[in-house]
């Protein structure tokens, strides 16, 4: 039923993002000259659809779906096998009772795409791009050089080690950059200089030249940057925060920029999602917004993600990213 | 004469930006919490000036020049110890007869630089910051993710393998790229997964993702960047000058830029400098353009440069960045 007669590895996608996951997938299969091209080739697309009454649910051995729309048919797929997972949180499947089948999560792409995002805002104020882009629009274009700040020898304080926050270390000492670290714990992560406990957080706001967030949301980091935090950085300091919107206070970085205790902040985490219209984030010139996104998968990581343990899977070898359904994660 | 009561080191700065160094010196001497300070006090800056007249050419045994400024007062300064200069090139000072001195001129500081101008750029493509930023200018503003190119697998070419182009290397494997290179020998050059000769260079663009040209402007790279390169880039390709304007024949990168034959250039270097203000190159919208600053030293590089060296002086150990009158170097 799920081989087709030449062996190919029958699999149904099922997500929001079907057409650009299968895109991706077909992509990466057949363009050697392409980045990430993949070595396995053996498989077909039976099903791409964000609608669970396209599932054939009896067929399915294999299923590559977003969590939600999974935990709709896969009572019912008495075949599956393996399903991976779009996202990496997989709440909806561990409330289910059928846990007779592999699932994996994605993972092994945050972590790259968090360094690219928080090196992507360091440098454009390290090297001053707007000032640059600005001179290039006016009418006659202004041939001028304009300050930067180099990250060179400059000091990253990272808030939150844990697998997406360590992936920022081997790039900050790429650029010359010291790392420090705070943490709850403030046990040695390596590569740092020094780790601080969340109870020192105006001496480690005193030692970095920048600063990004990772912490997760919970009880101990709830409303944790407030004034006792952004009145100690410094003129030139970027604040990163990609970790989660409750641990800012608003206001207080909102004074702390307007007084100039920092250059710059790069949000891509807030309170409320999306960010209301009206919030003074918005428009103020000190700010940058993104949409929740510095870490989100597109469909390219994801196929790539499929596409490696795919292999694994013909091969009978171990899956990556296997959650454990007794740990739920 | 030239040690105050307290044996402080005495110097003489004399450029066009000496007001700047000076200040930089000081900060940097002053400030213990600033981002590299230096452990050298010992210091006292007799004159900082852009006027040879202000120099008392008796008294200067250390000094801290602008080559072209300090060849106006070398040759009278009979007590002259060291010369630390502000820029990479030297030729005003190799052209006098004095040569009873040490000469250092200022390295160690460009591949620092060059390796955040090409990221901050790469980056910025990566991340679509235009995008998000321009979401964020709208009434209302914006919220809503934007398409982006990760660098995480994807292959670096380098033309010009100097140590300003290696110094690229350890950044890009940071990100997860993958790096090739081009030069006129092609010998293997550690970190590259492959070298190049120049007479492959189709082979090279067609291999690259991303390209940087840092080489130098010889009879070699004359025109060498024309349609036969362009042509075979890829439709996401970032294409990077920061070497010489004469290796880019303009018409062919624009033809290309215009057939959506790669995504954007950002160029640093013309073939005439300042860019005149009616090229194509300055609104263009896939064009960035730079004023000959990836890698322009700043007087906080100078002051550090020189802080480094002025405590080995005073220590009697040789000096940093040492050039040698007999080979012009």
């Amino acid at each position: 039923m799920n081989s087709s007669s030449d062996g190919a590895l029958q699999i149904t996608i099922l997500s929001k993002e079907a057409k650009q996951i299968a895109s991706a997938i077909l992509d990466k299969m057949g363009n050697e000259t392409k980045h990430c091209p993949t070595e396995f080739k053996n498989l077909d697309i039976v099903v791409a659809s964000n609608n669970p009454e396209d599932v054939n649910k009896d067929n399915v051995e294999v299923l590559l779906a977003d969590p939600n729309l999974a935990a709709k048919v896969i009572p019912y797929c008495h075949n599956l096998k393996w399903c991976q997972s779009t996202w990496a949180g997989n709440a909806p499947l561990f409330r289910l009772d059928k846990t007779d089948y592999q699932l994996t999560g994605l993972k092994g792409v945050f972590g790259e795409l968090m360094r690219e995002y928080v090196f992507a805002y360091l440098l454009q104020f390290a090297r001053n791009i707007p000032a640059f882009s600005n001179n290039q629009s006016k009418q006659p274009p202004v041939w001028q050089a304009e300050s930067r700040q180099p990250l060179n020898g400059l000091t990253l304080g990272i808030m939150g080690l844990g697998n997406i926050g360590q992936a920022l270390i081997p790039v900050a000492h790429a650029f010359g950059m010291k790392v420090i670290g705070m943490s709850r714990s403030a046990s040695k992560v390596e590569g740092t200089e020094a780790m601080y406990p969340t109870s020192q957080l105006s001496a480690f706001a005193k030692r970095a030249d920048h600063v990004v967030n990772l912490m997760p949301d919970t009880e101990q980091t709830k409303n944790l940057l407030s004034d006792n935090f952004f009145q100690h950085l410094k003129p030139h300091s970027i604040f990163i925060n990609a970790g989660r919107g409750s641990a800012v206070d608003d206001r207080a970085l909102l004074d702390a920029l307007n007084n100039n205790k920092l250059h710059h902040a790069v949000l891509d985490v807030f309170r409320q999602e999306p960010l209301p219209p009206e919030h003074a984030f918005w428009h103020h010139p000190k700010v940058s917004i993104t949409a929740h996104t510095a870490a989100e998968s597109q469909p390219e990581d994801v196929a790539q993600v499929f596409l490696n343990n795919a292999q694994r899977f013909n091969n009978g070898l171990p899956l990556l990213y296997k959650l454990d359904f007794a740990k739920g994660y």
